[in-house]
């Protein structure tokens, strides 16, 4: 398992102006100065994310001196998906779980609302 | 989207003893002891990361004074998962992209022992 690689890609991934980064970069190359402006961040914090996110080989830098624009690059993130698939059938359990409980919850309440199985809509014979 | 979550949840992860510990997990409730072990730490370095995986919501500790369980809790993955996913379509096409330049490479090599299409088992004909 490449575990230093993993530290990195979670480390990366654990800032919200890193993610939206990402999303930003998912619809097109952009210059640090495009992707400071919609963020409202200044150049150096926005360069510092970037670095983050170049070390973790989540993105790429144009050569151009003066415009080096940055390209997504999703390769490293089936390696997220890979490991985060190992606890599929955890959460996938529980949610049958709750699914199994939804329809208990559903039943029960039908059950309350009509208490016989046949004839609940007419009127109850007197004991 | 649930923004600070995936903060503490991709936080959590970045670290190998964390994933470790989840792992562990993964195979049964355990004792911080017992997660000690196997991982040479010692017991308050433990602690520190049980407390990160439990405030990213990815592990549940027993009330029992003297033995308080670990339990994974991966239902908080999902929504990693989820967010991974928004991805995929990136590394699948470059995954499509790399094979196939491997096809090409393929086809060039045996392109390359056999110049003719048809023949090339048989002697050359000389000039």
């Amino acid at each position: 398992m490449p575990t230093e690689r993993l530290d990195h890609l979670f480390a990366a991934l654990a800032h919200p102006a890193r993610r939206a980064i990402l999303a930003r970069l998912a619809a097109g190359e952009a210059s640090v100065m495009e992707l400071a402006e919609p963020f409202d961040m200044t150049l150096p914090a926005v360069s510092k994310h970037l670095k983050v996110l170049e070390r973790a080989g989540l993105i790429v830098r144009g050569r151009e001196a003066q415009w080096r624009p940055c390209r997504l690059e999703a390769d490293p993130l089936k390696e997220v998906a890979d490991w985060v698939e190992g606890y599929r059938r955890f959460w996938e359990r529980s949610e049958e779980r709750y699914g199994r409980l939804d329809d208990y919850l559903r039943e029960a309440q039908e059950a309350d609302r009509a208490p016989g199985r046949e004839g609940a809509d007419e009127p109850q014979a007197p004991p």
